[in-house]
Protein backbone atom coordinates (compact mmCIF):
# COMPACT_ATOMS: atom_id res chain seq x y z
CA UNK A 1 0.00 0.00 0.00
CA UNK A 2 2.62 2.41 0.92
CA UNK A 3 5.12 1.41 -1.88
CA UNK A 4 5.53 4.17 -4.04
CA UNK A 5 6.97 3.01 -7.89
CA UNK A 6 8.51 5.82 -9.72
CA UNK A 7 8.26 3.89 -12.69
CA UNK A 8 4.43 4.72 -13.62
CA UNK A 9 2.01 6.59 -11.79
CA UNK A 10 -1.59 6.90 -12.78
CA UNK A 11 -3.74 9.64 -11.49
CA UNK A 12 -7.57 9.75 -11.71
CA UNK A 13 -9.98 12.71 -10.74
CA UNK A 14 -13.39 11.88 -10.51
CA UNK A 15 -16.82 14.30 -10.21
CA UNK A 16 -19.85 12.87 -9.02
CA UNK A 17 -22.94 13.47 -10.35
CA UNK A 18 -24.38 13.64 -6.69
CA UNK A 19 -21.36 14.22 -4.88
CA UNK A 20 -22.51 14.60 -1.72
CA UNK A 21 -24.77 11.13 -1.93
CA UNK A 22 -23.46 9.12 1.00
CA UNK A 23 -25.09 6.33 -0.36
CA UNK A 24 -23.14 6.98 -3.68
CA UNK A 25 -20.23 7.61 -2.15
CA UNK A 26 -19.81 4.59 0.27
CA UNK A 27 -20.94 2.25 -2.91
CA UNK A 28 -17.61 3.74 -4.97
CA UNK A 29 -15.32 3.38 -1.97
CA UNK A 30 -16.31 -0.26 -1.44
CA UNK A 31 -16.12 -1.28 -5.53
CA UNK A 32 -13.08 1.01 -5.92
CA UNK A 33 -11.18 -0.66 -3.04
CA UNK A 34 -12.63 -4.36 -3.83
CA UNK A 35 -10.51 -3.73 -7.43
CA UNK A 36 -7.19 -2.54 -6.43
CA UNK A 37 -7.80 -4.96 -3.37
CA UNK A 38 -8.27 -7.96 -6.30
CA UNK A 39 -5.48 -6.30 -8.92
CA UNK A 40 -2.53 -8.31 -9.72
CA UNK A 41 -0.83 -4.83 -10.99
CA UNK A 42 -1.48 -2.06 -8.84
CA UNK A 43 1.52 -1.34 -6.40
CA UNK A 44 0.70 2.23 -4.55
CA UNK A 45 -3.01 2.61 -4.49
CA UNK A 46 -4.69 5.94 -2.79
CA UNK A 47 -7.78 6.55 -2.49
CA UNK A 48 -8.15 10.57 -1.77
CA UNK A 49 -10.55 13.10 -1.56
CA UNK A 50 -10.28 17.40 -1.54
CA UNK A 51 -9.44 18.79 1.93
CA UNK A 52 -12.36 20.94 3.16
CA UNK A 53 -10.24 23.88 2.93
CA UNK A 54 -8.11 24.35 -0.09
CA UNK A 55 -5.80 27.11 -1.54
CA UNK A 56 -6.79 29.70 -4.34
CA UNK A 57 -4.31 27.75 -6.69
CA UNK A 58 -5.66 24.61 -6.08
CA UNK A 59 -8.33 22.67 -8.03
CA UNK A 60 -10.24 21.00 -5.10
CA UNK A 61 -13.96 21.06 -7.35
CA UNK A 62 -13.26 16.97 -7.92
CA UNK A 63 -15.22 14.51 -5.62
CA UNK A 64 -12.51 11.34 -5.43
CA UNK A 65 -9.01 10.67 -6.47
CA UNK A 66 -7.30 8.27 -7.31
CA UNK A 67 -3.03 7.26 -7.20
CA UNK A 68 -1.86 3.87 -8.53
CA UNK A 69 1.71 3.38 -9.38
CA UNK A 70 3.26 0.12 -11.98
CA UNK A 71 6.39 -1.50 -12.33
CA UNK A 72 6.37 -0.50 -16.20
CA UNK A 73 3.74 0.80 -18.38
CA UNK A 74 3.22 -2.07 -19.95
CA UNK A 75 2.23 -3.38 -15.89
CA UNK A 76 -0.74 -0.73 -16.36
CA UNK A 77 -2.11 -1.83 -19.81
CA UNK A 78 -2.45 -5.05 -18.13
CA UNK A 79 -4.04 -3.31 -15.08
CA UNK A 80 -6.24 -1.63 -17.92
CA UNK A 81 -6.88 -5.39 -19.36
CA UNK A 82 -7.89 -6.98 -15.75
CA UNK A 83 -11.32 -8.73 -14.77
CA UNK A 84 -11.39 -6.60 -11.57
CA UNK A 85 -10.83 -3.05 -13.44
CA UNK A 86 -14.07 -3.92 -15.70
CA UNK A 87 -16.20 -4.71 -12.52
CA UNK A 88 -15.32 -1.44 -10.93
CA UNK A 89 -16.52 0.09 -14.24
CA UNK A 90 -19.62 -1.30 -14.76
CA UNK A 91 -20.42 -1.11 -11.07
CA UNK A 92 -19.43 2.39 -10.41
CA UNK A 93 -19.33 4.91 -13.91
CA UNK A 94 -23.03 5.28 -13.59
CA UNK A 95 -21.43 7.48 -10.45
CA UNK A 96 -19.68 9.85 -11.94
CA UNK A 97 -20.19 12.94 -14.55
CA UNK A 98 -16.77 13.82 -15.65
CA UNK A 99 -12.83 11.64 -15.13
CA UNK A 100 -9.58 13.70 -15.98
CA UNK A 101 -6.63 10.54 -16.02
CA UNK A 102 -3.31 11.79 -16.17
CA UNK A 103 -0.36 8.83 -16.57
CA UNK A 104 3.24 9.42 -15.92
CA UNK A 105 6.61 7.85 -16.53
CA UNK A 106 9.46 9.01 -13.67
CA UNK A 107 11.66 10.83 -15.22
CA UNK A 108 14.31 9.46 -13.38
CA UNK B 1 11.66 7.99 -2.49
CA UNK B 2 9.28 5.17 -2.56
CA UNK B 3 7.36 5.71 0.82
CA UNK B 4 3.79 6.83 0.28
CA UNK B 5 2.09 8.56 2.70
CA UNK B 6 -1.27 7.83 2.55
CA UNK B 7 -2.23 10.72 4.66
CA UNK B 8 -1.79 13.72 2.06
CA UNK B 9 -1.30 13.53 -1.88
CA UNK B 10 -0.43 16.97 -3.51
CA UNK B 11 -0.22 16.30 -6.82
CA UNK B 12 0.42 18.96 -9.73
CA UNK B 13 0.81 19.17 -13.14
CA UNK B 14 2.86 21.81 -15.15
CA UNK B 15 2.02 22.88 -18.85
CA UNK B 16 5.28 24.88 -19.76
CA UNK B 17 5.49 27.42 -22.45
CA UNK B 18 7.98 25.57 -24.57
CA UNK B 19 7.69 22.09 -24.04
CA UNK B 20 10.19 20.95 -26.17
CA UNK B 21 13.25 23.61 -25.16
CA UNK B 22 15.78 20.59 -23.38
CA UNK B 23 17.69 23.57 -21.27
CA UNK B 24 14.15 24.77 -19.77
CA UNK B 25 13.51 20.92 -18.86
CA UNK B 26 16.92 20.47 -17.49
CA UNK B 27 16.87 23.35 -15.72
CA UNK B 28 13.36 22.45 -14.25
CA UNK B 29 14.38 19.01 -13.08
CA UNK B 30 17.36 20.33 -11.54
CA UNK B 31 15.70 22.85 -9.65
CA UNK B 32 12.45 20.45 -8.65
CA UNK B 33 14.55 18.05 -7.78
CA UNK B 34 16.74 20.53 -5.74
CA UNK B 35 13.65 21.69 -3.88
CA UNK B 36 12.49 17.94 -3.00
CA UNK B 37 15.65 16.93 -1.59
CA UNK B 38 15.97 20.08 0.79
CA UNK B 39 12.32 20.04 1.82
CA UNK B 40 11.73 19.19 5.50
CA UNK B 41 8.54 17.92 4.80
CA UNK B 42 8.05 15.96 1.24
CA UNK B 43 7.38 12.38 1.42
CA UNK B 44 7.34 10.67 -1.81
CA UNK B 45 8.96 12.87 -4.41
CA UNK B 46 7.76 11.73 -7.55
CA UNK B 47 8.42 13.72 -10.72
CA UNK B 48 6.76 12.44 -13.97
CA UNK B 49 6.54 12.80 -17.56
CA UNK B 50 3.54 11.54 -19.63
CA UNK B 51 4.50 8.59 -21.41
CA UNK B 52 4.92 8.69 -25.42
CA UNK B 53 2.27 7.01 -26.41
CA UNK B 54 -0.92 7.92 -24.52
CA UNK B 55 -4.70 5.97 -24.31
CA UNK B 56 -7.86 8.76 -25.60
CA UNK B 57 -9.07 9.27 -21.96
CA UNK B 58 -5.93 10.15 -20.60
CA UNK B 59 -4.80 14.18 -20.87
CA UNK B 60 -1.39 13.45 -22.23
CA UNK B 61 -1.06 17.62 -22.84
CA UNK B 62 1.21 18.60 -20.04
CA UNK B 63 5.03 18.52 -19.88
CA UNK B 64 5.65 17.37 -16.27
CA UNK B 65 4.03 15.91 -13.23
CA UNK B 66 4.69 16.26 -9.96
CA UNK B 67 3.26 13.72 -6.92
CA UNK B 68 4.33 14.54 -2.93
CA UNK B 69 2.74 12.81 -0.16
CA UNK B 70 2.85 14.18 3.42
CA UNK B 71 2.44 13.04 6.81
CA UNK B 72 -0.56 15.80 7.00
CA UNK B 73 -2.26 18.44 6.13
CA UNK B 74 -0.08 20.94 8.17
CA UNK B 75 2.78 19.34 6.84
CA UNK B 76 1.84 20.23 3.45
CA UNK B 77 1.40 23.71 4.67
CA UNK B 78 4.66 23.84 6.16
CA UNK B 79 6.01 22.52 2.51
CA UNK B 80 4.16 25.47 0.59
CA UNK B 81 6.10 27.90 2.86
CA UNK B 82 9.28 26.30 3.30
CA UNK B 83 12.45 28.69 2.01
CA UNK B 84 13.59 25.85 -0.38
CA UNK B 85 9.71 26.27 -2.28
CA UNK B 86 10.14 29.76 -2.48
CA UNK B 87 13.13 29.15 -4.51
CA UNK B 88 12.06 27.05 -7.02
CA UNK B 89 8.91 29.25 -7.65
CA UNK B 90 11.44 32.03 -8.47
CA UNK B 91 13.86 29.96 -10.17
CA UNK B 92 11.08 27.88 -12.15
CA UNK B 93 7.91 29.46 -12.41
CA UNK B 94 8.80 31.40 -15.43
CA UNK B 95 8.71 28.28 -17.59
CA UNK B 96 5.40 27.32 -17.31
CA UNK B 97 2.20 28.84 -18.75
CA UNK B 98 -0.17 26.43 -16.46
CA UNK B 99 -0.13 24.70 -13.62
CA UNK B 100 -3.01 22.74 -12.12
CA UNK B 101 -2.66 21.21 -8.41
CA UNK B 102 -5.10 18.92 -6.50
CA UNK B 103 -4.45 18.04 -2.96
CA UNK B 104 -5.85 15.05 -1.66
CA UNK B 105 -6.55 13.50 1.82
CA UNK B 106 -6.85 9.62 2.09
CA UNK B 107 -9.83 8.58 2.41
CA UNK B 108 -9.03 5.80 4.97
Amino acid sequence: MREFDPHFAHTVFFWFKNPDNQEDRAAFEKSLQKFLDNSAYAKTSFIGRPPKASRDVVDGSFTYSLIVTFESAEAQQKYQDEAPHKVFIEESSHLWAKVIVYDSMGVQ
